[in-house]
């Protein structure tokens, strides 16, 4: 729906193209071409170029397949991104483009979809040269964790650009949403009511912003002071207008005002994940493992009060796909879950079965369980989260799994 | 821990034998003897006789095994219930009795533990011939549903013997418990605060009772005015001291107050179990699965507002193991999930995979769905859950599996 007195339209730009930023790029540019009276017809997608070769199960390999081609030009020429989404065909106006500053340029709207490690380097390189009014949504999924702090992946991108930025996180395993198979996501979007046809009226502006020394007190007014309001010429950016972005009749979008909720859900659910594989591993049933998982949840929803006091809210960990959804996907055959329950099963450490079965990848799990301790050790509060603390024992070899009920136990 | 000025203790009887009704017995003797204060030191366990034969492969056989013995008579000879939990040692004061009125003499706590349709008629034999100040837990999961309205199991049990019934239920699989695997549960307890040295601070007497024509009007004070006080010569029966009574290293207890949300989730979850069979049989994957549970954890919560809005508490469904834990454990691997799985990866009516995999036995989402769609359409109300009516019509063959999505989609 157009608003009234609206003469711009919204550009998109997809920051990624990995396996989710590929998925991402393909149901936003469906989006944006059924609402025409929004947003610009084409969706740029930011690739980080390299050399690749077709394979050879591929229905675009060819003779002259064999050599190696560049990703963004394959990209652009058959409409798949053969690395890593393949199979998929993406809409011919998702475009791929290497230079991640034309890519975003009079971009109104930046979607983030990098690995997490490359992401404050892709804000430096965007650093004065977006629209300065643009808006951004982090569908990274994790936050930065230490001794120090807490800082969520949506306000370093923030901080960085001097922009407002949203998260996406939901029960979101990328392959099945490329291929329209059903499933829904919760997308936070709360930004300050500088947008004076956006007024936000759950949660303050600062809400998202944490003091890295003391996490729990937000710094009031710093950003909304900093921010530009988006021109009147643009369709407002409403709870409405970005439901339309990412909505699909196979990918259902609850939007909710609690970045912090929807951040820490995806960073927490990873620790619970360990948890479920360690007592799945035992073979403890399926009770055991809803057990670990419920309590697991109720700890996601004391660590965001604990906090992020002044935003997040229990309905979003315990209601919304970013918390509870999440959590039961990612145990029930996530990479942490089947890890953990594998180490339990052949008597060996986390760390070997990540060696031997992971490829070179990393458990994300296992390092939010340490940095997250790392944290509640400086707070003193690590008896406040018996299972995280749990977690964090067995993999240090403090603990043992069937160590758990008696660890998790409440006394009253 | 004793009251001071308790003389008498409190005698405990299960009313039932069963997997489930065995497995109570376990535990309970268990913490009698744990806290001999309380309790007396001795659990009956009502049997309804039969004959049965020892197994072959039972530790039990031996020569004489093959003629028929009496079960009770072979529970407390071996202790062991060779038919329904086989391989599981009772403690020995677990004590079968063949008389249900003589099982229940003096007793002040009664547990219930029977098959759904035996309920009403083992009450009825004890009209009269109980305590007329005995507490009951209903273990039995289940609520009577009809066009009329509902009515907790609970509620027909306090009804009928015209005393106080809590409600125990959670994600609670009998056999992986009887072998002590970990599990949680919630025992909803809120007796009228009659009984003096027991005060329920949260939700009324009252709260609990529910007019069978609109099941939304409770009753103010019918029940608390025919209710007798426990004598003070009893310790009290504080959510304290019933935690103690369930409560295991292995098994978990959470007291609540909400009785009536306690047993909605035991009967709404295996609706929600069939959605996760069907969009798991289409292959959808765990994005589809964990949404459509998610759906239906909120649309528990919806049904239990509607229609027990003085006592329903949302975080019974979203938080508790009777609700959250138990949906999770049902759609991993529970009978209703696996009919509805197999019903869609066949091509057949789930009525025939009923008849073809249970053995004579029944599935308990159907009949639920089919009850509380009933309910529903009285009200005017199945739009209002259009997740648990997408249900009813795809077995009613109105609607397809693949249709879910479109149906449970929400418009803001």
């Amino acid at each position: 729906m157009a608003t009234l007195g609206a003469q711009h339209k919204h550009k998109v730009t997809i920051v990624g193209s990995g396996n989710w930023g590929t998925t991402m790029a393909k149901l936003v540019a469906e989006n944006v071409a059924a609402h025409t009276s929004l947003f610009e017809p084409t969706v740029q997608m930011w690739v980080y170029e390299e050399d690749v070769t077709v394979p050879k199960d591929s229905r675009h390999y060819n003779a002259d397949s064999d050599k190696p081609q560049k990703l963004s030009q394959l990209i652009n020429k058959v409409h798949e991104n053969v690395k890593y989404l393949p199979n998929i065909t993406l809409p011919s106006n998702v475009v791929a483009n290497t230079d991640i500053v034309d890519s975003c340029k009079n971009s109104t709207i930046l979607i983030f979809v990098l690995p997490h490690q490359f992401i404050a380097k892709a804000c430096d390189q965007l650093v004065g040269k977006i629209m300065p009014y643009a808006r951004a949504i982090s569908c990274t999924k994790g936050v930065d964790v230490s001794d120090k702090g807490i800082r969520l992946l949506a306000e370093t991108i923030g901080m960085r650009l001097n922009i407002y930025c949203g998260a996406l996180s939901g029960a979101n395993i990328a392959s099945e949403i490329a291929q329209e198979k059903y499933s829904e996501t919760t997308v936070a979007y709360d930004p300050p009511p500088i947008d004076s046809r956006n007024p936000t009226p759950k949660g303050s502006p600062a809400s998202s912003q944490v003091d890295l020394i003391n996490p729990s007190k937000s710094v009031p007014g710093e950003r909304s002071a900093r921010l530009q309001a988006l021109p009147s010429e643009y369709p407002a950016l409403s709870h409405e207008n970005i439901k339309k972005l990412f909505h699909r009749p196979y990918f259902h979008v609850h939007l909710v005002s609690d970045v912090a909720g929807v951040s820490l859900g995806g960073a927490l659910k990873n620790i619970i994940a360990l948890a479920a594989g360690f007592v799945d591993g035992l073979g403890w049933g399926d009770n055991a493992k809803a057990a670990v998982m419920r309590v697991g949840i109720l700890e996601m929803v004391k660590f965001g009060k604990a906090f992020f006091a002044d935003s997040v809210r229990t309905s979003t960990f315990t209601e919304e796909s970013c918390g509870v959804a999440d959590v039961v996907t990612s145990c029930m055959g996530g990479r942490n879950f089947r890890c953990a329950k594998m180490a339990i099963q052949r008597g060996e450490s986390i760390q070997d079965i990540e060696q031997k079965e992971l490829n070179g990848q990393k458990l994300q799990g296992t390092s939010t369980a340490y940095e997250v301790n790392s944290f509640l050790k400086s707070q003193g509060m690590e008896e406040d989260f018996p299972l995280f603390t749990a977690v964090y024992s067995i993999l240090e070899g403090k603990a043992k799994p069937e160590d758990i009920p008696q660890l998790i136990e409440t006394k009253n």
